[in-house]
C-alpha cells in the first residue's frame, strides 16, 4: 500500500513522497525495515520519533517537521481513530478454510449459505442456519436452532448453545461459551433455617436464550448465559473483553463495552455506552444507566445513575471513594491533631488546677 | 401440559380452568400467547400481572383475586421452591445424538454403557468408562483411566483429565477443565534472598487426582485443578458456578454454592452449604466452616468460622465490614468534630491567657 | 523405585533400610499400603507422623528419630526443593498418541518433526511447525504460521492463533488462547462528550502476535493477546496459572509467577521474578520492577518498584496498606477518645464559667 494511498484512507494531510511503500505498521523504536510506518500518535510514539530510524510516520497535528531523513509524514487531525482506521487498514483475517471442510459434520437440514465457511471438525446442529460471508473455524460447536447471521467471524472452540440467535458482523473469539445455564438454586439451607429441598440445592432451570446483536463483539473464554424465560441480550455494537462472565437474564445496551474479567450477576440491565473496567463486579438484579462508567475492580452492589462513575469496593460515586481513600491517607496527621489536643488539653487542666486547687 | 397438571405437580391449589394449556412459561409482562403461563412469584412479578395480557398465572400466598380475563391460577405455598419446581416441568435437554456417533473416537478398552450417548468428535481413553443414561455432548475429551457415573450430562468442549472420578447425575458446563496440574512453584527467588532452583520457578508435580461426587454441576469455563497426592473432591451435591478456579487438593463439603469468577486457592476446605459469592477469593490452607457465607467480592485471608458471614478486603466479620465503611462514611463529620473542639481550645486558651496572663 | 534410590536422586541421607520399594507419595495421615512414602517436609505433616502407619518417610532436618515401625527415613536439607523433587521423581505424564494419529488434520505444508506426537482431532495449519519432543494432545487448534519449538507439552482445548511463537519444553493446559485480538476500542462517546465513531465502539486491531519464550507454563483456561504491532511476550521460565488475562503488548520477565484469576491490561511490563497473588488486577501501561511482589487480590493502578510489595485496593505500599486497615480496626477506640476530650473541654469550659462568668 502506498504511503499516499494510506494518507487518502484516514482523509489525511500528506508531506513527502507518497510514492513509498507502507507494509508494516511499528512503533517508532521498531521501525528500520523498508516499508514500515511508524505510528506516532501518542506523545509516547511521538517523543521516540526522533530516535528512530523510520523514513515514513504518522502523526496527529501540529505537524512534524520532517528532518532529511522522514521522506513521508501523514498527519491526522484525531490520533485516537486515525489509530483505529490505521490498524483496520493493514489487519490480516485469520487463516481459514475456504467452503466447508470435510471433517465438518453438519445436520442434514442445518442451512449453511453459500459463501459461508465452515472449518474442520466444526459441528453444526439441526435446523440451524449460518449467513453468507460468516466464517466459522475449526473446532466450534453450533447447537440445534441456532440462527448464526451475514460476516460473522467465530474463532475455534467456541460453543454456541441450543437456540442461540446471533445477528450480523458478530465476532466470537476462542473458547467463549454462548448459552449454558443460568446459575440458580434454591440453596439446601432455607431462610427459615432450616434445611429443604431434599438437603441439596434445588436448579432453577433456563428456559430461554441468549441474543446477540449486530456488531458484538465476545472475548476468548467468555460465558453469557441463557436467560430464565426470555433471552439474555447483548445489544448492537458491545465489545466484551477475555474471560467475562454475564449472568441469566442480563441485558446491556448498545455499544457498551466491557473488559476483562468482569462479572454480570443476573439480571442486572445495562444502559448504552456503558463502560466497565477490568474485574468489576456487579450484583443481581441492578441497573446501571447510560453513559455510566464503572471503575476496574468496583464492587458495584446498588444501582448506577447513568452518566456517573462509581469505583472502590463497595462501589461508590467515585469522587467518594476517592475522598475515603484520601482520609485513610490522613490517618498518621488525624492521629497527630488529636494528640495535640489531648496535649493542650492537659495543660488547660493542670493550668485551672493550680488557679482553682492550690488551697487543697 | 394442561394447567390443572401444573398444579398437581407443584401440590398447588388450582383456582379456575384447569384444562387450558400451558406450553410456556413467561413473566407476566411477555404474556399474550396462547399457552403462556404467567409466573408470578416475586413481588415485581406479581406487581406486573394486574397489567398483563396473562389468561394463566402461577402466584404465591395470599391467592389472587382473578380478574374476568385470569381463566386459571394456580397458588402455591413456597415461591421459591415452586419457581425451581416449575422450570424443572418446563425444561428442554439438549439436542444429543443417540448412542455413539461414528466420528467419537473411543479407546479399544473405553467401557461405554449401553444407554449412554457420545456425541460428534469427542474422545475417549484408555480404560475409562461412562455409566448408563449419561450425555457426552461434542467435542469432550475425556483422558484414560477416567470413571463417569450414570445419568451425567457433559457439554461440549469438556476436558476431564486422566483419572478423574466423576459421580452419577453430574452436570458439566461448556469448556469446564477437571483435573488439570495444580499450580505450586518453588519460587526463583529463595526465603534467604538468593536466587536458586536454577534461576527459574521449580515445578511442584500433581500426581494426584479430582473427585466429583453425586449430584454437582459445574459451570462453563470453570477449571478445577488435581490434587499433589490425593484428591481434590467436590462434595455432593455442591454448585459451581462459571469460570471458577478452584485449586489442588481443595475439599469442598456437600451442597455449597459456588458463584461466578470465585478463585479457591490450594488445599483449602470448605464445609457443607457454605454460600461463596461471586468474585470472592479465597486464599490457600485455609477452613470455612459448614453454613458460613462469603459474600461476593470479599477477599479471604483468614479461617471463617461455620455459620458466619464474612465480607470485604481483607474479609471480616460483615458486621465488622460494615462498621468501617459506616466510619469512612462519617469522615466529615469526624474532621468538622475535631474542628469544633480545636475552636473551643482555641477560646479557652485566650481566655486563660487574658485571666492569667495581663501582667506579662 | 527402591528408597535408597529417592535419597540418591533428592542428594538426602538415608537412615534404615534402603531396600524398601516407594510406590507412592502420601501425606502421613493417608500412609498404610505398602509401597507409600510419608512426605512429611510440612511442620503440619511431620506433627501427622507420629500418628501414621508409613513405614518410610521423607523428612527434613533435623533427623526423625525413627520408632521401630520407621523402616525407612529420608533427611534432606532443603525442604521446599526437596519437596518438588520428590514430586519430579514420582510424576506420570499424560496419556498420550505415539506419533500422529490418523484423526489429526494437518496442512499439507505443516512441519511435524519426527518423534513429536500429535493427538486426535488435533489441527496443524499451514507452515506452521512442531519441534521434536513435543506432545500435543486432542482437539487442539494450531493456526497457521506457528512455531513451536521442542519437547513441549500442550493439552485438550488450546487453541494457538496465526503466527504465535512458542519456545521450548513450554506446557500449556487445557482450554488455553493464545494470540486472540487485543481488546481495543475508541469508545462511542468521544472524550469531547460527543458521539462519534457511527454510535459504535471502534476497533483497533491486532496485527502483532505472541511469543512466548522457554520453559514457561500456562494454566487452563488462562487467554494471552496478540500485540498490536509487535509481540506480547511471556519470559523464560514464567509460570501462569488457570484463568489468568494477559492483555495486548504485556511483556513478563523471566521467571515471574502469576497467580490464578489475574488480569494484567494492555501494554504493562512486568520485570524478573515478580510474584502476583491471585484475583490481583493491574491496569494498563504499567511498570513493575523486578522482584516485586503483588498481593493477592491487590488492585494496582500505578508502578510497582522493583523489589517491594503492594497490596489491597487501590493497591499501595503494603504496610502502608496494613496500616489504613489497622487504623479502621481502632474507629471504636478512635471515637472515645474524641468524646473523652470533649468532656474533658465541657468541664473546662463549665469552670471557666463559673470562675469568670459568675458576675454576669
Amino acid at each position: 500500500m502506498k504511503v499516499r494511498d494510506v494518507a487518502a484512507a484516514l482523509s489525511a494531510e500528506l508531506v513527502g513522497n507518497g510514492d513509498l511503500e507502507a507494509v508494516r505498521l511499528v512503533h517508532p523504536s521498531e521501525a528500520g525495515a523498508i516499508g514500515d510506518l511508524a505510528v506516532a500518535l501518542s506523545a509516547e510514539a511521538r517523543g521516540a520519533l526522533s530516535r528512530s530510524a523510520a523514513i515514513a510516520a504518522v502523526v496527529a497535528k501540529p505537524a512534524l517537521d520532517p528532518a532529511d531523513s522522514m521522506q513521508a509524514v501523514i498527519v491526522v487531525d484525531n490520533g485516537r481513530t486515525a489509530f483505529a482506521e490505521l490498524t483496520e487498514l493493514f489487519k490480516r483475517d485469520p487463516a481459514t478454510t475456504t467452503g466447508i471442510h470435510p471433517s465438518a459434520i453438519l445436520a442434514g437440514d442445518a442451512d449453511v449459505a453459500a459463501g459461508a465457511n465452515v472449518g474442520p471438525l466444526t459441528v453444526v446442529g439441526a435446523r440451524s442456519s449460518v449467513g453468507a460471508g460468516t466464517t466459522i473455524l475449526s473446532q466450534v460447536t453450533i447447537g440445534a436452532d441456532v440462527a448464526i447471521g451475514r460476516d460473522c467471524l467465530i474463532y475455534p472452540g467456541v460453543r454456541i448453545a441450543d437456540g442461540v440467535r446471533i445477528g450480523d458482523r458478530v465476532t466470537i473469539h476462542n473458547n467463549a461459551s454462548i448459552g449454558s445455564d443460568g446459575f440458580g438454586f434454591v440453596p439446601a439451607r432455607l431462610r427459615d433455617g432450616s434445611i429443604g429441598t431434599g438437603g441439596l440445592p434445588k436448579k432453577i432451570h433456563s428456559l430461554g436464550t441468549v441474543i446477540i446483536e449486530d456488531e458484538v463483539e465476545i472475548g476468548a473464554g467468555t460465558t453469557i448465559d441463557r436467560a430464565t424465560f426470555d433471552a439474555t441480550r447483548i445489544g448492537r455494537g458491545v465489545k466484551i473483553d477475555n474471560l467475562v462472565q454475564i449472568g441469566h437474564n442480563v441485558i446491556i445496551g448498545e455499544a457498551s463495552i466491557v473488559c476483562g474479567m468482569v462479572g454480570i450477576a443476573g439480571s442486572t440491565r445495562i444502559g448504552d455506552r456503558v463502560l466497565i473496567g477490568g474485574g468489576a463486579g456487579l450484583a443481581d438484579h441492578l441497573t446501571v444507566g447510560n453513559d455510566a462508567v464503572i471503575a476496574a475492580g468496583a464492587g458495584v452492589g446498588s444501582h448506577v445513575p447513568g452518566g456517573t462513575m462509581v469505583s472502590g469496593m463497595p462501589a461508590l460515586k467515585h469522587e467518594r471513594w476517592v475522598e475515603f481513600i484520601t482520609f485513610l491517607g490522613r490517618h498518621k496527621a488525624l492521629n497527630a491533631k488529636i494528640e495535640k489536643l489531648q496535649a493542650r488539653l492537659d495543660a488547660l487542666e493542670s493550668n485551672s488546677k493550680q488557679s482553682t486547687g492550690s488551697g487543697a
